[in-house]
């Protein structure tokens, strides 16, 4: 039977200023999943990871979203989802929208390509609604486009490719757990009319920024004023952190996703490598156990490494 | 004693979803301003068109702003300035940012050129705000830039070039009267979080849609689902004539600065001169005075046209 094996990247969404609209694809760290045709109708998940994930799969995010594309096209054949999960869950860097992805394109290479990046991103979409309760793509558009993306509307799927300058990411995951819903349900419902306006002119100076190559205003840009203040304070240590890799010479940064990961944008590698360095020290020093990376923008998305 | 004179150009400001940050300089109307030298200290004004507008310079939008640069630059002499005033005052495109960018651009061009553009807005700002009553920029800005612009940040005057491709530009002044103060003072404080992140998505779409010469995407990001439905109740048949212009092809638009002007963006010419003769149209059906323009960007904002 044939069988094919993608790897399926983390995504740093909203970007500061870019809430629920921004997302990018980064080349580490990434899942490995194997989807293999089988005679037996029906799905079967395993794990060559640590993490205890669900294996039935209308629990499995995988399963769920791979259950949504076979239904729309009528295959009556079963599958084996094999997953090695690099990507450790809640760690809010779209370890569950990779999942999602990541099976979808696997399963569209195996059932003929018929499907549009977009109808992808909703497939995906079933799946990952039952990690975050809600159909976002900011993490799954760009997980399956590559690249910097904006999804304009989320209903239509209106989801746009920006090309960006060369840049790199640094990451860091300090080990707490924060709660996608938890982090949604401490935002304010409603918000200044002035803050709204600092908040869109950055967005507006940070797509700017990334389409002219222009990394200081990108580094000008990457602000937020409304997500962070609210969902730093999650995060012990966060203004130190970010004030020390501001002063290393990143160009900005703040919380990836929902956090608790932050992220920072380097012009070049050797600030990013000090940045993370930093990043590491500082929760080290508050005793956080923490993992960091230092990384690049994942062009492709999800890529198919093998068919057998 | 030496003489400029300058078109400076009307201005639409906010094109729907970028309230308070953007603003594009048009072809027509534009003022003519004529600034002169005198050795007799002191500003004299003088109208040539039917407005009564102040001639005391301390009450003069270009006066107060002209006074501001010959503070700054220590001159000891004295000018007449001469307008014709094309661009009717309250009509919410730009009539006092036109005065005031016009001036200091003639004045800088007769004291030595000693100023950059950002910081030539800075001094029409000094003039406008006795116009709204608040520094702001984005009729200025465009006014003196020329073209699109992002005004990314008011305090610092972080303003931004943006490249569009061409468009065609049809404009409506319906002769009712809306204050800009009371144009602010009817917007809500507060905002939900849902309808800002909405307005940001569309922001970043319509910056991205000119930067990318994306027609389609420009239209479908041209949305103010924060503004419009307030304002657009003080302008009578509003969502009739819109939906009119954008059957007849226009790309999108909606209410010009703080209105009462309405504007429609579209790809082609034919398109705009249709868009503005539904605009005549529903509002002589109305009983409502007007005024229409078909007109083009100005790229090159305010522009000496004679030296003597």
């Amino acid at each position: 039977m044939r069988s094919i094996t993608v790897h399926s990247p983390a995504t740093v969404s909203n970007l500061c200023c870019g809430f629920d609209i921004l997302g990018l694809a980064i080349d580490e760290p990434y899942d490995i999943m194997q989807l293999t045709e089988t005679e037996q109708p029906g799905i079967v998940i395993r794990h060559t990871d640590q993490y205890n994930l669900p294996v039935s799969p209308t629990e499995n995010i995988a399963g769920v979203a791979l259950q949504s594309m076979i239904d729309a096209v009528g295959y009556t054949g079963g599958f084996e989802i094999v997953i090695e999960k690099q990507i450790k869950p809640g760690s809010g860097i779209g370890s569950s929208a990779a999942s999602a992805a990541g099976i979808v394109v696997a399963a569209n290479a195996l059932l003929g390509n018929r499907f549009t990046k977009k109808e992808l991103v909703n497939f995906a979409m079933d799946g990952e609604v039952i990690a975050s309760g809600a159909r976002h793509a900011d993490n799954l558009a760009p997980c399956i486009y590559g690249g910097l993306v904006l999804i304009r509307d989320t209903p239509t799927l209106d989801i746009i490719s920006l090309q960006t300058p060369p840049l790199y990411i640094s990451i860091v995951h300090p080990q707490i757990e924060i709660k996608t819903s938890y982090a949604r349900k401490i935002l304010p419902t409603e918000i200044p009319l002035k803050s709204a306006v600092v908040q869109w002119a950055n967005v507006a100076g940070l797509v700017t920024g990334f389409l002219q190559q222009d990394y200081a205003l990108i580094g000008r840009s990457l602000q937020d004023i409304i997500i962070e203040p609210v969902r730093s304070k999650l995060i012990p240590g966060f203004d130190e952190v970010k004030k020390q890799c501001l002063e290393a010479g990143a160009l900005g940064g703040g919380i990836s996703g929902s956090g608790p990961s932050l992220f920072m944008l380097s012009e070049k590698r050797e600030t990013a490598d000090q940045v993370a360095s930093i990043m590491k020290n500082e929760f080290d020093k508050r005793g956080i156990e923490n993992k960091t990376y230092v990384t690049t923008i994942n062009d492709s998305g999800v890529k198919i490494v093998n068919r057998s």
